[in-house]
């Protein structure tokens, strides 16, 4: 899907990664990571999509939503695990989001 | 792949879709389009997975090169048919890349 943002500006945080073949725990975490990601405050969504690269982008009101998310000690232990077990290679992109536009066919 | 882009500030055009059924000449296209977008001065890069939702991250110097990619004649001949035939939904969003880091088995 994609994520209802509202009029920038807000941040994004773009996660891309290629994955190693260890499966263990992968998929529980990473809904579980959804799951808490959502709760935070100034969490505004997220878009993801895996296909050899895996992108996600999860977007957030300011830089401190953005930071304390960044503390949550589950999410310490998963950011350690995926070092350490899932990701062979990862690169994260703090963005501000300057401008946005789109199209949607259900709204015309 | 994980696009290997500068140190930043640069910026990040991430554009989420959603298709429709229809595949007339859409792979075509976005390989040609792929292949003019590397050629445009300030092009850094770009990432895309899709999984249902189809998430395309491309990287540029700055706002002009971005400007100027979205004049070329063939990419608004794609933009038109793709908002004519094979995207039901889309939101392109700007983004000044503030921030980044990663890692890499392969470079440890």
């Amino acid at each position: 899907m994609i994520a209802n943002t509202p009029t920038p500006p807000y941040y994004a945080v773009i996660f891309t990664s290629l994955r190693t073949g260890i499966n263990e725990e992968y998929l529980e975490t990473a809904l579980e990571m959804e799951r808490l990601a959502a709760l935070q405050p100034g969490y505004l969504g997220h878009e993801s999509a895996r296909e050899g690269t895996g992108i996600t982008v999860s977007y957030w009101r300011d830089l401190e939503s953005i930071k304390n998310w960044k503390k949550v000690a589950e999410h310490q232990t998963a950011q350690k695990k995926g070092r350490e077990l899932w990701y062979s290679a990862y690169k994260t992109r703090i963005c501000l989001v300057e401008r946005d536009y789109g199209f949607n066919l259900s709204e015309i």
